[in-house]
């Protein structure tokens, strides 16, 4: 990878990553408003933490793009809630049957299968209205796309299909363009489009997106094998146990490495020559090639 | 009740029913692109037929709003879909557990569990993606307020919650107006608003739609005792042996129909004093006062 060790997120990402948490303990639905064990079981998930990764790239691309409203806070919060509602679909018993996940019980281990199927879906819509209180059907279109069947879904079904076969790469890259990529990609595209980029500026976003998505799912891979259980929050090696379609599993560890590495400096590359101002994503992408957890 | 024989359905309830049935084989995902399988799953439940009930109360209070451009098609397609979603993941068997809906073999049965799930999840975004396209953020709103924890997934959760003890009426009528009636609700809301009807107007459909929708679960309750298996599609007694929060299992049969009759009776007052041209809205109140299925 482009860098060999694990460097600080950068200042303006904690900075952006902390705001969005306040705003989430703000919006989410209360606990003492019936139903509150669906309420509970929506803040034990979304507050549970998480690097609040697509928000930041929303909020960093509003910025970037000039965006200086406030509607952006809704969008971003929105991509996160879909991120914890795609979570918690996965795990349950019939998916992925995981028991943990951020080093805590899941949610259909903590209360029951019900619950963490209503909980979800009960995320799911609640992004869609935070969405809409941009007052921009763009965005709720974009995010829409993103996670339906030509995005975010076709790549659960895809991880789905692929269990117990061995896979090509470009199967597994299919997996992780869809599954990680296409909300970490809608995510770039919601805060450009919130703040009225113009159509270059937007696809080398775009570009840019679609690169560091396929690259942070690769060092998830990498991770599962390279990390240490109590930074990562569940057992090491357990794509390889679930027998996850993995980049590794593929073309192993160092090659894995490479092309990582080669997305991200393709992704600086690209919004260093095609956008002003492209520093905060810069660091971003390094930040994601050298990230540990 | 109102009517004690059953009546044909309206010309233009049939005939609203029919175009919706039309545009949704249209819009559907295709089948023979990936993910097919979540593609078919996904007709296999939408096209299995049902009454369109919801987008042709959006349709209906479109057409009395003056309403007249093309929008109104995709936002009632996304109610159907809504509803659908929403049959899907309550037939798994976390939640009611059932073998069989309108007739054919439940999702999860036909398919797997996973593939029920994930189809669920992809009409509820579908869904959203429709409403988008009416260009009308406050639609995505209304439809999003309807179906999340303060409308019907709150009455999912309390049907949930209502399992294998006795309710009160006041218990059972949260319900019904939470699970059925906010949908319903809704749907006759997104249709005045997108024409643009005005605040008494739409405070005037929407105290209708209130009624109609307690009334349409009330008769969903009648007919599960009353009704014969072949035109219901599912067992006779099915709620009772589920133990399901019902009208008659808390007031008995007689007073759970008289309570129907009076809600009907009472929406056709309210939407014939407040509103021009009611005489549509009076057909399909007296039709679902009527129905048999």
């Amino acid at each position: 990878m482009s860098n060999s060790t694990a460097i600080v997120p950068p200042a303006h990402l904690i900075e952006k990553s902390k705001m969005v948490t306040r705003y989430l303990e703000e919006i989410l639905p209360p606990v003492d408003k019936y139903p509150q064990v669906l309420h509970e079981a929506i803040r034990y998930t979304v507050m549970a933490g998480g690097k609040r990764l697509r928000p930041v790239l929303a909020l960093t691309a509003y910025e970037v793009c000039g965006g200086t409203g406030d509607e952006i806070m809704p969008a971003a919060a929105a991509l996160e809630l879909i991120h914890t509602y795609s979570l918690i679909h996965d795990d349950l018993p019939c998916m992925d049957d995981d028991d943990l996940r951020r080093g805590m019980p899941t949610l259909h281990k903590k209360y029951n299968e019900a619950i963490a199927l209503l909980a979800g879906d009960a995320l799911h819509d609640l992004a869609f209205r935070l969405m809409a209180q941009t007052g921009r059907t763009e965005a709720v279109m974009e995010l829409a796309l993103a996670i339906g069947t030509g995005g975010m879904l076709a790549g659960q079904m895809a991880d789905m299909d692929a269990e117990g076969r061995q896979l090509s790469l470009d199967e597994v890259t299919y997996i992780h363009v869809h599954k990680t990529g296409k909300l970490i990609r809608g995510a770039l595209r919601i805060g450009a489009i919130l703040a009225n980029a113009d159509a270059e500026t937007l696809e080398a976003i775009t570009i840019y997106g679609e690169k560091i998505g396929l690259a942070f799912q690769i060092i998830d891979d990498i991770l599962d094998i390279t990390g240490d259980e109590v930074t990562l929050g569940k057992p090491v090696g357990s794509d390889s146990k679930n027998n996850k379609a993995t980049y590794p599993a593929v073309i192993g560890l160092e090659k894995s490495q490479e092309i990582a590495g080669i997305l991200i400096d393709e992704a600086v590359t690209t919004i260093e020559a095609r956008i002003n101002r492209p520093q905060s994503f810069i660091e971003i992408a390094r930040f994601i090639g050298s990230r540990r957890h």
